[in-house]
């Protein structure tokens, strides 16, 4: 063969084998599907029909990547919040601690109560008594012996019902969703009633979110001098940001600046941040959880008849304004194929 | 020649070329300055060695991209703070709106001053005269009302003695070492004890820094609803950060959670800032400037015997505790070829 020929042969072949791989390349893309564990269905194609108009260049739906916030509520949205909050569970943990440093409060409501061990009482507590446990175990101490303490309470503390670690309760689909939007240039951020500092502690490492990308309920700190003559942050009893409900809009105007493209909840304390990203108007992508599956986490509304819960608390009239302003109501039940990694 | 001839010379071309462009290309790469406005010295090698030491794998100064956080003052730091800071010339200029809105304020001080015009009895006002003017004129509307407000008066303000727009007075230098920064994986972050919201409208076209990376002095919202039935949040006269002094660590901590790794400032409002990064240990950038370049910009101290200012104080002892602690002080006469990028 002439080098002619030879030339023209390699030519052929490179461009047989291009197409070979555009082919090949194509079929596998079409093959990845980015969110396993959701059933097909309409939730599903509700987010990759929302992703598609926001992300298509030229489209009149089309969102710069700087303006690509999504917000995410944690309990209940993003891993489990029953029986109770993680975050309490933490704070009834510590009391036995602080006590030991303050003998005075094993006499005092509600801390004698959570002493005494009866699961029943403590249970029962008011939102009141549980305030009061939150402020001596939340605050008064610096902020990074907070976050230390959080971070080993997290190595050994085990939840009552699969017996893992808090941090292994995530919801898979969830999980899949975030790294979706992350791929499609969406800066994800928590947007959580529970305390900042605490979600900071883990959401780097569980959920791949920085913590300059977490919102939550906050107090002030106050900066002063150790022994050392350095200086330190020591968490005060002060409020600052009271991340619910309406809390949830401001603080994301707060932190972030920007209105939300895409919000995710589970409960009346979300209503208000899903509101202000759905009536902005554009591509816009509500979506809440409906925890209706008791065999495989929990089932509680009370919409569409479930029992009613003091956590995550999502009424019927929530479900109705849902359906009403095109919210994607998300059934763990019906779209959800998987709840957790561990699940078989 | 045969045709294994041939293969040999495209060959030893092929790899003369890629020796060449090696060559060419590291030569082409040693001529790039990232820093080409600051003078050669002490304190650009400063800044040149910082980013070596956190940047190079393996190294024990090594800092991890994620917690690569670098945090700049603006008024003074990034941009012109004299004869006043900006948002107060903001302010100023919209006393006569808010008093056709509000017709009684006209014969109440400190609006009545403002009202007169005269220059001189302005320049006098107190403090907490200021503070009332700050009150009137950044709370009590719409977010987005407030945020249009500024952006059209940012297009027809200009300062007094070069008579440009307020946002061409930024410093060519910082800008260039905010870019070298970025090219180097850190984030960088506004931490201004001027309003966030009044420096988020601007600080993504002027400085590149997104609205999530602008921690300021704000107050808070309130989420409510208009006539049309749609959200909205109005800026309320409550003060939540004081991003000043010990605020500045504060706000830091509350906003992004992670204690810088660099951090900027000029005036003793940056004090704490600067000492929370560099007493962090490990390879840390404190930085001040000091305005001694009064045929260029301005010059104020009264640090080294500079003319004593209201506004960017930068005492003796604050100079000292530079010294004393290896924060670098950029002499804007001394360190920066140019100091605007409009300068010839």
């Amino acid at each position: 063969m002439s080098v002619a020929g030879k030339t023209t042969l390699a030519r052929r072949t490179l461009l047989v084998a291009g197409v070979l791989s555009w082919i090949v390349g194509g079929a596998a893309q079409a093959q990845t599907d980015p969110l396993p564990s959701w059933n097909d269905g309409a939730t599903k194609k509700a987010i990759v029909d929302f992703v598609q108009a926001t992300t298509t260049q030229g489209s009149s739906t089309f969102v710069p990547p700087a303006e690509r916030i999504a917000t995410f509520d944690q309990d209940g949205t993003l891993w489990v919040e029953k029986p109770i909050y993680t975050q309490v569970v933490y704070c009834l943990d510590r009391v036995p601690l602080v006590v030991k440093a303050r003998p005075e409060l094993a006499n005092i409501e509600p801390f004698k109560t959570v002493m005494s061990g009866d699961r029943q009482a403590i249970a029962s507590l008011s939102m009141q008594d549980l305030e009061k446990i939150l402020a001596v175990t939340l605050t008064g101490m610096p902020v990074d012996t907070f976050k230390a303490e959080v971070a080993k309470w997290l190595e050994t503390a085990r939840d009552p019902r699969w017996q893992r670690p808090y941090t292994e309760l995530t919801y898979l689909p969830m999980q899949e969703l975030l790294k979706y939007l992350r791929a499609n240039d969406f800066k994800t951020y928590i947007v959580t009633g529970g305390g900042q500092d605490f979600v900071r502690v883990y959401a780097e490492r569980v959920y791949g979110i920085p913590p300059e990308q977490v919102v939550g309920t906050a107090g002030a700190t106050k900066y002063a001098y150790g022994e050392d003559g350095k200086p330190f942050l020591t968490k005060e009893p002060k409020l600052l940001l009271n991340d619910d409900k309406a809390g949830k809009p401001e603080g994301i105007n707060f932190m972030i600046g920007r209105r939300p493209v895409a919000a995710f909840g589970n409960s009346t304390g979300d209503r208000e941040m899903l509101e202000y990203t759905k009536t902005a108007g554009g591509a816009r992508l509500a979506m809440i959880v409906l925890h209706d599956d008791a065999a495989r986490e929990y089932a509680y509304g009370p919409a569409q008849g479930l029992p009613d819960s003091r956590v995550g608390t999502f009424t019927q009239a929530l479900y109705d304004e849902a359906r009403k302003n095109a919210w994607a109501v998300i059934s763990m039940k019906t779209d959800w194929k998987r709840i957790f990694a561990w699940d078989p």
